[in-house]
């Protein structure tokens, strides 16, 4: 017999249907994902065992929506991330009765991506926290002159916070150059942290091209700089995966913008594809925030980031998006301590007491008792 | 008075909402896609003024849904077409109360982005096709070898089809690599077109990060090659906006792959976004095909590519998807000659007898009499 060239990603859809109509739509997604063609006009016997997607099972979800799991093979993603995103959804996110729910990969796919450098451990080794949960704030509004952002860094670090991340709208614009914000923003921290101790770190936003970021990478390192924020689908998959081989001593936050265009399952897209593809923390909207993720989803979601069922290190569930000071005692006893919370917003209203109101917020989670 | 820094994109978005909550999420929108905190807590005037998303125009459209259109300062996206797509939908996306329906680009936005290189002037060109509605077919399936690819490549050249493109699966995948593929398939075209005379093109797919996509548009230049495919939402905007402008004697094929059902409006994101950011023809799915694109959208989208109230190129139609020979008549009475019809699997099916099938595709395209 000979041997089979591939493996197989198990992959979930969930598929609007009748009882009547399921078992063709699950054939029809197999090929789709697969060799995107009649079967009949396909005469390599190879393709046809290792190559076309197999439904593996159908299993009814509730009254109108089944679970289809499709084997997809792994020799056709070639340890391209952009290729894996293609291959997982790439055509059939075109149809609206489709939802891309979950993937299940085979070691070998895992060890070949590597998933992230760092990881929690890595993020709680930056600032010096070893238990507690992490804290992070968002400088915005984009607008604001490098020189104002900079001194909004000062502020929030002057708090103690452990990270400070740029707003995924501060781009490279011209009323604010990458290069004046970043060194603006670097020396804010720097020069709070001479007052603090606490090793605050300054998060920049990449964007624009692969060249592009990978300049801005190196500018960053250049200013002592060790993490950074990109949003994966904007960017895409491959050069995100790209940056992450070439630049193993920065940490990557991965922003979830554009996220919802495609219909992939949040907890799949943002806790195991960003971090399969190397994301050291992961933002994602909280739930009862501005944004609909339920509990249930954010739970999965950090789970998928932070699961020890894999030879992956864990990435660090970041929630964000209108969250408030006041909830956190809340959300550090829903995600735990192996979580940074997020709050923009809710402190920058605190305008000239931006730094109390960001001392009362890392205070609460420093002194925490998880319940 | 001090000038204003910036002009507005007009961004169109369906919002369901009742009526007594449209206006309240319509500026929510408008904050989100801009500066993404509470207004509140914004002190800087020119900020306020010219930064801010603000609501233009609420319309109702039906029962549940608005029409809600919102401008999104031009500064903000600083000529990057990855920003461009994070300004227009990137945290909105993660709403699914919310469709992005529609831009109305500033003059100085789309002469800053140019649009296609070539269009449809340039793809008849290539071919010396002035008048006619132009074919294509592609390669596959996936998982045959290079040798095999360039066979049938040879084939579909044999019936003097304009364009054979490689399925958006094929990428460098150990089983036929990208170098050895683009050699075998641009060997079968160039052996073909010295028999019929017609000079096929042979149109292979990128993939990968854009170190990679560079190598291979490189490789594939060498060979003569001088039309290429890639799927700007895997590759990111920003990486074909790099390679349009970094290879202009290119024609670039743009493919919809991951673009999502009904969360950008398919007119928009393949007809206008995909023109916007180079690509000469755009491919998308056909009404009646294997997708659910109706009649209305295939039309609107056509007519996004190709309309001449802009100073950039005219992008080709490329309608495709589970088409058949039958409907070649049909398809060209509704999308005229400034099309390319997109026939793959259907004409596979003909296996040793495709030259014949093409022959009579190109045939039926070439002597059509227009309704």
């Amino acid at each position: 017999m000979i041997q089979r060239m591939t493996g197989r990603l198990a992959v979930t859809y969930h598929v609007r249907s009748d009882a009547a109509s399921i078992e063709a739509r699950a054939q029809s997604i197999a090929v789709e994902q697969s060799v995107e063609m009649p079967l009949d006009a396909i005469d390599d016997p190879i393709v046809l065992r290792d190559i076309v997607g197999d439904v593996q099972s159908i299993d009814r979800l509730d009254d109108d929506r089944f679970v289809v799991r499709i084997g997809i093979a792994t020799a056709t993603i070639a340890h391209d991330a952009g290729q894996l995103l293609n291959m997982l959804f790439g055509n059939t996110s075109l149809h609206d009765d489709v939802v891309l729910h979950d993937v299940t990969f085979p070691p070998d796919v895992i060890v070949n991506f590597g998933g992230p450098n760092h990881g929690i451990p890595g993020l709680r080794r930056r600032v010096g926290a070893n238990h507690r949960a992490l804290t992070c704030s968002a400088l915005k509004p984009q607008g604001l002159t490098p020189d104002r952002l900079g001194l909004l860094a000062e502020r929030f670090a002057g708090g103690k916070i452990d990270y400070i991340k740029d707003d995924h709208g501060l781009a490279d614009q011209p009323y604010s150059r990458f290069g004046d914000r970043v060194r603006a923003c670097a020396a804010g921290v720097a020069r709070a942290v001479q007052v603090t101790g606490h090793p605050t770190r300054y998060v920049p936003s990449l964007s624009g091209n692969l060249n592009a970021m990978r300049q801005q990478i190196g500018l960053a390192r250049d200013l002592g700089i060790d993490c950074v924020l990109l949003a994966p689908l904007i960017a895409g998959f491959a050069n995100m995966q790209a940056l992450v081989a070439e630049f193993p001593d920065m940490a990557f936050f991965a922003h979830p913008s554009l996220g919802g265009a495609a219909r992939i399952a949040p907890a799949l897209l943002i806790g195991t594809l960003f971090r399969l593809i190397g994301a050291d923390a992961v933002i994602f909207p909280n739930y009862g925030g501005r944004f609909g993720y339920s509990p249930d989803t954010c739970r999965q979601l950090a789970h998928n980031a932070r699961a020890t069922d894999s030879t992956m290190r864990p990435s660090l569930p970041v929630p964000a998006g209108g969250m408030t000071l006041q909830r956190t005692p809340e959300l550090l006893d829903f995600y735990g301590p192996d979580a940074m919370l997020l709050i923009g917003g809710n402190l920058l209203l605190a305008r000239e007491r931006l730094t109390e109101a960001t001392a009362a917020f890392t205070s609460a989670v420093a002194t925490h008792d998880y319940r």
